[in-house]
């Protein structure tokens, strides 16, 4: 049946679907990809399907923040997809995170505005660990060192309030972003398989070490980013590989 | 300076902004301006500026929930929005909201999962009376009956459950949809007058009367939709020019 | 069927009943109906009915803070009361809002102690649009300059902490007082239209702004609080005139 | 100084003082002391003083609810008292609770409506141990039977959901009313002694027992009451002059 | 039936159950104990049967934290427990709390991490009259002072912020342990008696009154301690007695 | 230092300690070391240090649920520990989890009643998955097959409502136990590696499958369940031997 939002319908989607947040991202994912058709549009909602290396790939964007995502996350489990994968932003919440830096968390702290009408707060927010050991398995394979640990997926960008951020640096959380919490916790209701994989563009412990949080950030199309978005795409590609060859997926 | 998400800065927006969640809705309400230009596309938020006999307006599209649009009424709050007026789709949750029914409501249960991160839950979202009886009174002038009363604002499409719908039935709140509480208390925070009216696609009310609930929506392509749509922006364009010409911007 | 605590029954009252929190108050609003009778008195709770300009008017004291306001609300529309006006003290929350200053909001922050019982904390407590839009227009006409904004209803009147007070203040919150939630809330449930106007009697915002609150309050009798208590009334009585007028009652 | 809402000052009151929350029983309290003198009367709180056997005996009228009786309790040990005794109504919420009971509770489950501003929901409302037993003395030398446990101190007379009271029922709550758990957390906080002492006017649990809540009460001047009210003045009265005789005043 | 973690079953326990925390603390009651027999071990929780002048007294260790105790209380009460009394460790929160000084309190904080699983936060917890009584009289028999007042139950004995600690100390709460709690609430709710007596090891007042928290503890075999623990178990010993003379068990 | 409860300091432990609930269970898994030793035992802490194939590992018992085993972690690791491993019972929550299952969950539900106090509801319990793949990778070698998933660690072994279960069974979660999530938050807090294997002892899901739970267990040395603790033991070995092969300790 054709999904309200996505505007897709079974057979339109392969098993695997990266789901990055912005449609900017969407071409430079279909970019690695073989035979990519765009398949829909709709609300910002971009749809292509291709082929990796002679497996099926999707690329879906979901837009900003848990309760947008979730959408997409529960459409596309609705016609037929196993695996997703979330390629996104995120910003640091250690000193030692950087710009450029790529991050793969193995948990999140739940404020993604979404998961908790699912569930209560206290279900935990966690990758498949499939999912997970194919992405740093990719990574160790091509010498990209990555940070891991517990993200924090929040709902408030402009929260101008240190202790916001600070709170959880002092729980040892490594970054933060706004759609992870929600795709673990609703693949792992419906019983499919999530990963996620961040690139750093900013360090939110450092801006907010002061009085005042500083929110600004620096261009998106700086090259320190761009190179890390490749490279996450290249591991995440491979990743998925990985997941077909060892048929986990 | 310019803004992260929206890439607009002060100067490219008039004081008055219009703010649907749908991309696809911004060119029905461009449609409606004089010499308008497009600004800025970023992540699916589309900016335009026009006029509507001769007093600037603008229109910014929000992607879906709280998070997302909460990131769009900060930025433009930051670069001199006065006013924000949300033009989206709501759902019924009486048994007499209608499908093409246009509601306005003067008050929204927060589940938005944003707001909830600047002020606790009991802190209630509420539009400017200014903006509330500048729409209410512009429907009444074209003779359109509106329904008014409490909205609810919540973050989970998908959730299978028919209590989380008739539990505010029960309680008189006429419509649902996901963007109008973060627009509310963004606004009161930040001392700029907002309002919200709705389009109504469905009736919740009636879908989880029984054991289990119908999430299905027909398609938004419907002529008593699109009519209705075309109505709200008529009254809400009439709306800007009583508020312009009452010096209430 | 006579009621527990007011001891009224169906036939005491009018479909409009003002509800002051201060039995003191009662005569004062009785002063400026004709034809007042007084219909019962048991626990502090008083009530009178009369007229204004021809129209049926009744007035109730409430006792103070939200369980047992809401006690008086439910009676009287359990005998059919359709609006319920409160005229209560109010205290200052911005540094703007002074003694004697009138105050009609449009929503309230919900801390009554009771309306939670009836609904969760996130649903908004506020007026009907009809109520306050005749309140506001009444003092328009008699050129008398009100308050507005979001008000905070509270239970707890010796709070011994700064913060209490504070941290709405920098929410823009103007004034507080301890019942007017528990009327909005019921109200909306029940389906009855209610609105309330207060008198400022002190200024929280400045009393809590050194590191010990200062709880203190001048005699209520002072001239600038009484003048206002009657401005009050007489917005009131015509508002209600309004209601009467416009087929809102 | 003098008080803002019960209009007293230092001397006026006794160091025991008796809170009844309907001003109708201070006279029936009044009338078992001697030399009793009015001493104020503002907003329905009104205060008396006099003596009991030789020892001073206040009584002050509360008001109904916590919020309301929260101010009293707190200006009348800002001037001097030392223990509380409120004499109240209950509803019983065992079966075998019935009208004219007489509960002395030794701990209250707390929705009052302000001790939640005070402390956090998981302080203990308890009556002072001297006062308590006091009270349970007096009534086994009178050879009067008690009722005792655990009380429900509620702020929502009006709920209308049979598990409102059920759910207490079935954790062996005795009975409920609407002041008793402000009384005991306050007091705690400022170092007084408090007891309490209740008469059965209805049995909510077999009002409640099936699909509808029956909420109504017969008149509170039938004759199982009053006596039981009169036994309940006396039992405090001679508690009072055991507290005054062990010097635990 | 044989119950599942203390390995006792009906017949092996006396209606009254002394119940510490620690394990090595069960020889010295049942040093007080005539014709003791141990009647099972498992996971830690050691059970003995035995006599006090003649009335019969069984002792089992709960381990510590609520979780662990729970169990114990609920199985003993499966198995017929009438009267649960703890002797245990406390900490002291107020100034006048010393090493060696005995703690008889009549409510408790609940933090213990199990009973709010049976009852909400609001639900107090209070021994039984009786057995408090008991405990109080007979330490007034044997001429030895105690502390009384509200204890608090805790589940988190490493936690390292001063703020932690003296919230409560602020609100005159004397005393802080693991275990009592739990025992007040599930003894109330399945209608058995219980009491709670305890010797003070710290002050933990003191130890967190700096900016960061001196969470050590000097040995507890130190005279202080011991004779204190002798003292509160010939104190339990006598109030059993006296409530088996009063037919309270 | 000598630390209080488990009365062991710097140099008693490995870095690796392997941390069951049941005191009963230590033996069996020293039995598994060579050289071991017993450290120390107070309040039912059991300590013993030896060596697996010539790496040091220790075993310490915790007591049953969160507030006792958090003591147990913090102070192993004040004194050096890195890597904590859970041995313990777990009983399944899904049809398919049978007595004698080998369950290795990925994620924990915190109702341990002790993490709540170190980090809100929200923050995730997860192993270290640098320990989670050893686990699995070692059961994998011996070609046992394990359960994997999210687990619920709850604090209320008799809670007797079906729904406490089914809730969660519906959530696709896989088993319960007392211990693990509060094992998980500390452990990431504090910067040490985590991981928990657990026996299937029961089949909650189906023992609360109507509407009476039963919760009765039958004997916990029956061979299926002694033959897998012996599996599990192996396994754990197993485990610590490639953690530290591959420098991961």
């Amino acid at each position: 049946k054709l999904q309200y939002h996505i505007e897709c319908q079974a057979g339109d989607i392969a098993p695997v679907v990266i789901v990055p947040g912005d449609q900017g991202r969407v071409e430079k994912i279909v970019a690695g990809l073989s035979d990519a058709r765009k398949m829909a549009e709709n609300r910002g909602l971009i749809t292509y399907t291709g082929k990796y290396k002679g497996h099926p790939v999707s690329v879906t964007s979901t837009g900003m923040g848990g309760p947008s995502a979730s959408i997409v996350y529960e459409e596309l489990i609705n016609i037929g997809a196993k695996v997703l994968i979330r390629i996104g932003s995120v910003a640091g919440l250690q000193d030692y995170v950087n710009e450029g830096d790529i991050v793969v968390p193995y948990g999140c702290v739940r404020d993604d505005g979404a998961s908790n009408y699912y569930v209560p707060a206290n279900f935990p927010a966690v990758p498949s660990p499939d999912v997970y050991s194919s992405l740093t398995a990719s990574a160790r394979e091509r010498k990209r060192k990555i940070v891991t640990g517990i993200n924090w997926t929040h709902s408030c960008f402009y929260k101008r309030d240190p202790e916001y951020f600070q709170s959880w640096s002092r729980r040892r959380v490594v970054s933060l972003e706004m759609e992870a919490s929600a795709l673990f916790v609703i693949s792992y209701l419906r019983n499919v398989k999530a990963g996620f994989i961040g690139i750093c563009y900013a360090n939110r412990y450092r801006q907010s070490a002061g009085p005042k949080v500083d929110l600004s950030v620096k261009s998106p199309k700086r090259d320190v980013i761009e190179n890390s978005v490749q490279e996450a795409i290249e591991i995440t590609l491979t990743a998925i590989k990985k997941l077909y060859d060892g048929d986990l997926v």
